[in-house]
């Protein structure tokens, strides 16, 4: 098998796979209507796989995901990519590790990035899968490379994979593009859970040494070897 | 072909239409038992198709959709239109441009309504969908014009294609029915997200010149070509 | 077809109706594990089919509901009756133009119940259904009358179709079950929309000769011929 | 057939049990992605079933449940089991007469937790079920004892089968696997109830003498004989 069939079906399984995870946004109840998109990079190719642009997910397959340059241009002469792709894109340019980008305004999460305010990290969930606070990155408008700015300058280097972007709503970060999905299942799981916490008293803190030891644990020791 | 047969099949396709988009209502959770209907214009006619009265969504088909003409008459010799046809009526008689109303009483919206306030534009998906606030309409009662020409007062002109009629519900209004379910769909989304928001703070205010830019480039730009 | 012969025949077609029915509780959300019950009145006869007691949603059928005496004994040498039995069976006894009864522990209205506060009416939704506010009933152990007695004493000559009984749960009766489960589900629908809109400021009221209107109205005219 | 036939036979109708369950745990929108678990004991013997640790729920199955003795050491070879198997095997080792239990991160459960708020018994459900309040236990970390620990200091010779653990979550015990799903069902209900009650003001609360009189009934009169 040639290096070219190699990534032809590299990117073939990228399209199924891409496809498939906008399932959990949908079941995990993230998005409504079209209101979301997920992406995958291609392993050592200057190349993404992303949702089209106004589809919608009960219309997505892997034929219709649209594969894209790193500055979010289509290359398969497909449908238009999802409006978010130069964020997709300018992530993958300036985060070699990331492998797969997700999307939503999913709603809890999306209220606390109405007021432009961190999640506190309150729960082991979330020092285990976040390892501290879900942090809030910038106002940013689309159409330029200011919403992938804002996320890489906040995530490079941070413990969490989730970014909550002012007045907009999550992107997510993960070594692959299911683990970016988890992020986001889990965003919104603890945005809720600490927003319906703290409506009716103080929340109570978790001390640094103990998020610290969750984080670790969780990163090296979860699931199956 | 004659004018009459294409007119006929223009009827037929809009009455599985707008059968079928009430799928969306109940998948979206905007309504609840019958308390929520679709109505399409027929174009080039002084004709709309309509939900029939107090018939469950599991029930509905092409064929017991209400044929009307625009002051709510049935002229199809079926069942009895839905209670809020006249409302229906009334917006098709006054924006030639619609082409779709959807009408519900969705949990988060209807909550606004039950105030009187409008929902603030604090978000980039309200920005993009509705271009601004989502306006209120006076109390009505329903019987005659008066719903109508509440829902025709305030949006005529104005850029959201949502209104929160004052203790009842939500209309909504598009360019065929599939724009205004989705509106009525984003009405919703965004009414339950800042609601949550305001929960716990004050909401961070968008720019008008930002909501301007982003309003503009959502309607030019999304989706495929 | 003998008297006995059509009785049976009705008893077998509720029994068929309140299994089926009770699809509709968990549709709707309005109840978990076994938490809620439907009966129906056998018409002329002083009998009652009912949900058996803790049997699964999924594992009702036709066969299993009970057939009971208005005292709540069971008649048909089957399973033992919903623990709420005393209760419908009260109802029964009193109101003779009630037809069905439902019972659940719905999340909203049960929230209002345990403040012991009525829902006011602020929906047009609500004065269409129920005619103004959904009034509390009284705190009523199981086990005697006192449950029954409280529904009782308060919907007997009421407008409303719904009951909130202190620290307990919902109640809602009906011209026959399938009415009684439509109040059931609406009246967790209001709860849910009055609760949210009045936790960020104040209700709006609608005027008694608008709630008469709308109630008068919505009681003659809606629905199918 | 053997004792050693007959404790497979045991064995592999709780693989099934178990991993059944799970499907309780999303039907209730108890658990997002793989965070939570069920386990039982294998009766008479020093053995428990749970599920693979950070394994999907549409993924288990009878045959990859793990099982393991009594410290949590797999015992058949298979995959590892739920990284909260420590606290599992600790609760079987201290408290016999429990055959199961159940962990989760429902939502409002866990936001109770997370202000270490005990849930005020002011539902005759929670009378019923819980017998008063539903108790907090120590923040733990997991990794040794500590969690198990903290669930055996305080619900042995309680009457709740449900523990609130302080910002981490629920675990409830029962006398068999689905008891124990039961009670996590049920505590999630009415954390939700009581978290939206008390945010409009105060709640109603029952005498203790009625809360004891409910529960005496409850684990006695409801069901089937």
């Amino acid at each position: 098998m040639t290096a070219t069939q190699d990534v032809l079906g590299t990117v073939d399984r990228l399209r199924r796979q891409v496809s498939d995870l906008h399932g959990e946004l949908t079941r995990n109840e993230l998005v409504v209507w079209t209101a979301g998109n997920i992406s995958a990079r291609v392993p050592g190719r200057d190349l993404m796989v992303i949702k089209p642009s106004g589809v919608s997910y009960d219309e997505l397959t892997p034929e219709n995901m649209v594969l894209t340059d790193l500055f979010g241009t289509a290359v398969d002469g497909g449908g238009s990519p999802s409006s978010d792709t130069d964020a997709h894109a300018y992530v993958y340019r300036h985060m070699p590790a990331v492998h797969g980008v997700v999307h939503t305004h999913s709603t809890y999460a999306t209220a606390w990035a109405a007021r432009g305010e961190a999640i506190p990290c309150v729960l082991t969930m979330m020092a285990d899968e976040f390892g501290g606070e879900i942090p809030v990155g910038p106002f940013a408008l689309i159409g330029d490379d200011s919403i992938g700015r804002g996320i890489v300058d906040i995530l490079d280097g941070h413990r969490s994979t989730a970014i909550l972007m002012k007045n907009h709503g999550v992107f997510t970060i993960g070594k692959d593009a299911r683990s970016a999905v988890k992020s986001a299942v889990l965003c919104e799981e603890v945005a809720r859970t600490v927003h319906i916490s703290r409506q009716l008293g103080e929340l109570l803190p978790i001390p640094q040494t103990d998020i610290d030891h969750l984080y670790q644990r969780y990163q090296n020791v979860y699931g199956q070897k």
